[in-house]
């Protein structure tokens, strides 16, 4: 079977990777020629909107899914008008493409989010630095992604330069939580409904990007789990979802505050391709394909370091025991993901060690 | 980097699916069209003896390997003239093809063996009977594979039936050993002349088609362990060996008999996907590219299960915990290899009775 994704970077690359041993084969569409991708399946290079381009990806083609969550709502529309099943349902790309959806729709569920104000004017940003308080974080409705798109706001004096560097944009002023630590939820539903949730992990962001992922994530209670696996399943139920879906948390006095979503799998999730039974890829694709969804269970502890911008020679990650090396198959650029290394260890010391070893070693800058 | 392989099977595709995260890419040459590592690479449709299809195969490659072992030595040597590197060395191939060059070596090396005769005229298979005995196996000294190309003798009344089966080949008359089980290891070696071993795995065969792999083997002692690698170390070392080498071995009052070579990741060595820390294709790479070698420690206990000319639904399959199906995009086709499943426990009890419900529900039959 022939399974079309939207998007050729990693992530289809590892849905790609994950699919092929299930007996698949992908199309990929993405503007970029030799997207990561590319390597696991055929690619269409065009663009999202393109009605005549869409209708060649989807070609014969019978499922649909997006690895990128900024593919616009219309062209997941527009396939299904084609007669195309495409999931997870177009609904959930719009209410995480929207900040302001995005956490309405948190709040509609009964899930905390921190305080936050819709923003289209100098004014309304004034009004909403008095309800929201400072620090607050100003940022584009849409299509902010690794820290790009959002100014942080200390003080009044700093109201003028942010409003100057994004108007002109759906603005969103979100109040700065001082939270303990950012925790992430990787939940998945299958096309009968049945759930499965992975355990939150603990995420560690330099310069708006994500470096480390520890997973599990560390003396992690069990009703703190619970509490994630509970939002998760309103999401999840609310929008009718059908895939591997991803939920940022903060985590403030044992209790989780929601950050953003991702209607896709995730960065956060990588780990579980080694630390995991079924990894993120493999459930996402048995969710759309109406398989039974793989286990969840981790598979002792692990650790998952951005690559960013550049990557170590193989030969230096893979002398550690344990370690797992993905390259992504782009050209190396500032700031963009490259690649990702797992560390897997039979205990969270054996585990640990590893990480302040690729530290200390300077192996990698995380 | 670019990697070649001679062979577009499954051990091709597995080596892809292992190779494309440590950022390789791949090019295959295999006479039939459409295989299965097409999907994780270039594909040149051509004959493996042909010079103009080599040179074309060899273009910008910088480092050869082969996922079949009937590669002919030739062209692997034309290769290394092409100015290649070609691993493993061409020699393994040569001793490996050869059932009787093979034993010889094996007894060079101080490796024991069931007793053989070289057979070239009906009158040495009498007499090879006379020297062996009875039970024996007459077998064509190359191109056998999965029970092909051999002939069970029982009693002399059988001798002249197969004699007209076989004539025509050079043929080897083997000894029968009644031996306890039958196993096999997987070693490797790096190209540093580093040495690594996965443990002994039990091996199931039915029709001459080996059908459950349980690894490790039950029972394992350290020191049949230890032969095992001792003898892997002679046969690794004596041929100056670089990749994964698969060493088949009869059990007989504790201590082994060698019964075959393959110069090449093998069908035993499959589980090591999901049941230990690197899999045999990740090594072989790993060996290849002078890269440090992983580790081969198992995850729990695995089986792996052959499926054979057809396979079941993958609904069926995944509702198992802990099941992994790989299908090799073949079509299907009485005794090919179409597929195999992986099923992973914690303990031993876990993963015997996830065979055994396979086998009870009639999944696959083994």
């Amino acid at each position: 079977m022939k399974i079309g994704i939207m998007g050729a970077g990693q992530l289809g690359r590892m849905l790609g990777l994950a699919g092929i041993p299930l007996g698949l084969t992908f199309r990929f569409l993405d503007p970029s020629p030799n997207a990561p991708a590319s390597a696991v399946g055929e690619q269409i290079v065009g663009e999202y909107d393109d009605p005549h381009v869409l209708e060649r990806f989807a070609d014969d083609l019978s499922l649909i899914t997006y690895e990128f969550e900024n593919v616009p709502m219309e062209s997941a529309c527009r396939l299904q008008a084609l007669g195309k099943l495409v999931l997870p349902p177009p609904i959930a790309l719009e209410t995480a493409q929207d900040r302001l959806i995005e956490k309405q729709f948190f709040r509609s569920q009964g899930i905390p989010t921190p305080p936050f104000r819709p923003v289209t004017s100098y004014e309304e940003l004034r009004e909403a630095v008095r309800t929201v308080g400072l620090p607050a974080v100003l940022k584009t409705r849409r299509f902010g992604y690794d820290g790009k798109g959002q100014v942080v706001l200390q003080t009044e004096a700093e109201l003028v330069p942010a409003w100057e560097a994004l108007e002109g944009s759906p603005l969103i002023l979100e109040g700065y939580i001082p939270f303990q630590r950012e925790l992430s939820l990787i939940a998945v539903r299958g096309l009968q409904g049945e759930l499965a949730f992975y355990p939150l992990v603990e995420n560690h962001h330099r310069e708006g990007i994500l470096r480390l992922t520890l997973a599990p994530a560390p003396n992690l209670s069990q009703s703190l789990q619970q509490e994630a696996e509970e939002y998760g399943r309103r999401v999840l139920t609310a929008l009718n979802y059908v895939g591997v879906l991803a939920i940022e948390f903060f985590e403030k006095e044992g209790h989780l505050i929601a950050n953003e979503m991702a209607p896709r799998v995730h960065n956060s999730g990588h780990w579980s391709i080694e630390g995991a039974t079924t990894s993120q890829f493999e459930n996402h694709l048995r969710a759309i394909l109406g398989y039974p969804l793989g286990m969840t269970t981790p598979r002792g502890h692990s650790a998952m370091i951005n690559l960013i911008g550049s990557w170590p020679s193989p030969e230096t990650v893979l002398a550690f025991e344990g370690a797992h090396l993905h390259l992504y198959g782009k050209p190396p650029r500032p700031r963009r993901k490259v690649g990702h290394i797992t560390l897997t260890a039979e205990t969270i010391e054996g585990r640990d060690a590893l990480v302040e070893e690729i530290r200390q070693q300077h192996i990698v800058d995380f």
